[in-house]
């Protein structure tokens, strides 16, 4: 919905909820979509949020939990986690197992245990419990088990009739055929059914050629399959080959916008669940050990600075131009990491071309360098009128941006060899680097060649 | 195809380029996925790329050209660059109008215009440059014109029956209704069509309330709606609500991939075109500018260390630290802003609840500047045994984590107000500022209380 309908309704909601309109309120609400809902809800504040779902859920748990489901799982979790472990169990009833798994691994340790211990019991609740037996991150969380699938045996007019049978069956595009032991044979398409005549063997018009994955592949990989093979679902099997579920691509568009705020998220050493609400302290727990890391390596440049002090009280000036070294290279090395490593997640980047890579970065390095350095030479020149203060600003910065662009490709490909992910410890190694070298070239330089420096004073 | 695969795949073809074996390089190459073919074709270099194509191209163009737009249409158009406009067009016909239209507008622009002139000609041919007319990053440049509609007068059974007939319709799971005029007025999905009996109308099974978007939507917001409404396609309709086109969510996935791109490179200064294997003189062009408005920042701040030189020639020991203050502001900076950044991109963060965050990373920046002060104090007054300049050193943390939480929060809310893309200009105006109230907090604090610190020497 456009955020300003989005407004509009938020608004009524909020007055309804003021004058304790719950009928008119409950109304208004039933109208929407659960995608709407879930966003009206999130705008909400935490208790006028509580009341709106409660009410909600209680004329229409379906509706009501189909919203708490498009909220996230934490999101979500959060809404129900005041409820019995009875209740919870009849709610996420209303949703598919994955969705429900989701929401229950983000419960509290004990009611999450009580509820799963209560699904147990029910005929069809092990699902869930059997899907968090799945490691996370990998297919076998976010797939969902209650997959539909067809008997090789069968004729295309049986396997419409079975389609036509099926319940709970929401989105059947592919339609996966499988062999008396449940092993994945084939694949058909619900077009290809309805062209040819009742009596064909579905075994001679499947596709035996298919793609699926195995349970305990990593979400991200999955993705990425679905992605370049442009497929709308993907089967999941386990290690021999049997089918145990469909991933579909409304599930790997998540996954994606997930991936992509991960390596956002990393490249600022943030955690993936920090977000815009989360709780002031939460967000202060997961922000300060990255900046106590910071701060160490900080302090290691300032070690550096520490040993040209006498440098520093004689010529002043380099103190004041440090600072533009070590930012350029900085700066600099930001641009290179950030190619290699949205390089490396997009499947761009692989061993094989990493060094075509290096050159590339390392000539983009000496060109920036030139052209930075010359220019703040200059304006070094002009400002202070001290052309060697220029020419070793100049000197700084090209050696300072060729490392620069050097670690910023070799850093994260190491780490991504050593199966670190590259996105998450590249930019603290970087900004010591191009600190600490910076430093050490400008001030270095600047000792060396101190007799031609103007003196401060 | 895993990596690995694709390694042994990736020898075998160079092998055989080197063998001249082009018989069996053919073979091999058939009998890859496009998908597969694109990713083996952007590891080999430039030349043997080309021969490669040409080889694919020649023996199966329809094969050759899937593999051609699944390497993007930049990397796509440069292969095609060296061919006349004659078989460019003939081969860009293998292809849906709209991942041709975003080949042809990569081509240097008078081939482009030949190639566009030529299809005009053609029956069909004009769809492409229809699509051209499209603004880009609209949802009109990413539609596929070839939709498959069926009209309200029409019954289940007849319905069925023109689906049998149609060609070209690679993907179908909602048939979209429309009416004498060609208004979009309903969607069916496939499977209630199988569901009804064959004289049911199709009045009475489709769904009116159905979800559409503007030709001249911008193609972000169009996927914002794909992904909450866990749509497998969006109908596209003009300013009269006729049916001009639809997408599909194998284009929406790309452009959740392109948009996160984006936002990951503004936030570091990158133009969005700027890969792994862009030409280095190409990307030193990118960057340069970014990397120049960097550098007249940094003297921004320069200027301000200049103002304390007699400061610093006094107690050489600020000139060691301040890269410490300036520094962590920029950290924390950096923190808040992707955290908003991302809220922003992914919709969780509006206007209406925009005080709350505010309010949540001041707080959030008061924690992280207590912490890393007090910290950082007694780091200096061991190593220093000066415990003025610690708690100096505390208070200009405090003092610029505090406003890089508040700017990191506020700049990026402001841009965005003021319709420009929050991520692109607010780092740099961002480490500027951490920069200057860095140097001016901790400098300033330094002269003020001069008396009190340990002289150099």
């Amino acid at each position: 919905m456009p955020q300003r309908k989005l407004d509009v309704v938020l608004d009524s909601v909020k007055r309804l909820q003021r004058m304790g309109a719950t009928a008119n309120l409950v109304n208004l609400l039933q109208k929407q979509h659960p995608a709407d809902l879930a966003q009206l809800l999130s705008e909400l504040p935490d208790k006028d949020r509580q009341s709106a779902f409660s009410l909600l859920v209680e004329r229409s748990s379906r509706l009501g939990m189909e919203a708490l489901s498009e909220l996230g799982p934490e999101a979500g979790a959060a809404l129900l986690a005041g409820r019995s472990p009875e209740e919870i169990v009849k709610l996420t009833q209303e949703l598919a197992s994955d969705d429900a798994a989701a929401i229950i691994d983000y419960l509290p340790e004990e009611l999450a245990a009580a509820v799963l211990e209560l699904m147990q019991k029910r005929p069809t609740g092990g699902e869930v419990g059997d899907l968090l037996e799945y490691k996370e991150q990998t297919a076998g969380r976010i797939m969902n088990p209650k997959v539909f699938a067809l008997s090789e045996d069968m004729t295309a007019g049986e396997a419409i009739i079975a389609l036509q049978e099926s319940r709970d069956v929401e989105m059947v595009f592919y339609l996966y055929v499988i062999d008396a032991r449940r092993h994945l044979v084939g694949v058909v398409s619900l077009r290809r059914l309805l062209l040819v005549p009742p009596s064909t063997p579905l075994k001679r018009i499947m596709t035996t050629d298919l793609i699926s994955v195995r349970a305990d592949m990593d979400q991200e990989e999955v993705a990425r399959q679905v992605a370049s093979y442009n497929l709308l679902a993907i089967p999941v099997v386990d290690e021999e080959n049997k089918l145990v579920g469909v991933i579909t691509v409304d599930d790997i568009i998540d996954v994606i916008k997930d991936e992509a705020t991960e390596d956002v998220y990393r490249l600022a050493g943030l955690a993936g669940d920090d977000r815009v609400f989360t709780r002031p302290t939460d967000s202060l727990r997961k922000r300060l050990p990255w900046l106590i890391v910071n701060l160490a390596t900080a302090f290691l440049a300032a070690l550096v600075v520490s040993q040209f002090e006498g440098t520093i009280a004689t010529v002043t000036a380099l103190a004041v131009f440090m600072p533009v070294v070590a930012g350029m290279g900085g700066n600099a090395a930001t641009q290179t990491l950030t190619v290699i490593v949205r390089g490396i997640a997009l499947g761009e980047l692989t061993w094989s071309n990493s060094r075509k890579a290096l050159f590339k970065e390392a000539l983009v390095g000496v060109g920036n360098g030139v052209a930075c350095g010359v220019l703040g030479a200059a304006v070094v020149w002009v400002t202070q009128g001290d052309k060697w203060l220029g020419g070793i600003l100049a000197m700084a910065m090209i050696i300072n941006m060729v490392i620069a662009a050097v670690a910023g490709t070799l850093i994260p490909l190491s780490l991504r060899a050593l199966k670190v992910d590259p996105a998450l410890a590249s930019s603290v190694f970087i900004t010591t680097l191009t600190d600490v070298f910076g430093f050490l070239s400008f001030l270095g330089l600047g000792t060396v060649f101190i007799r031609y420096l103007q003196r401060a004073g």
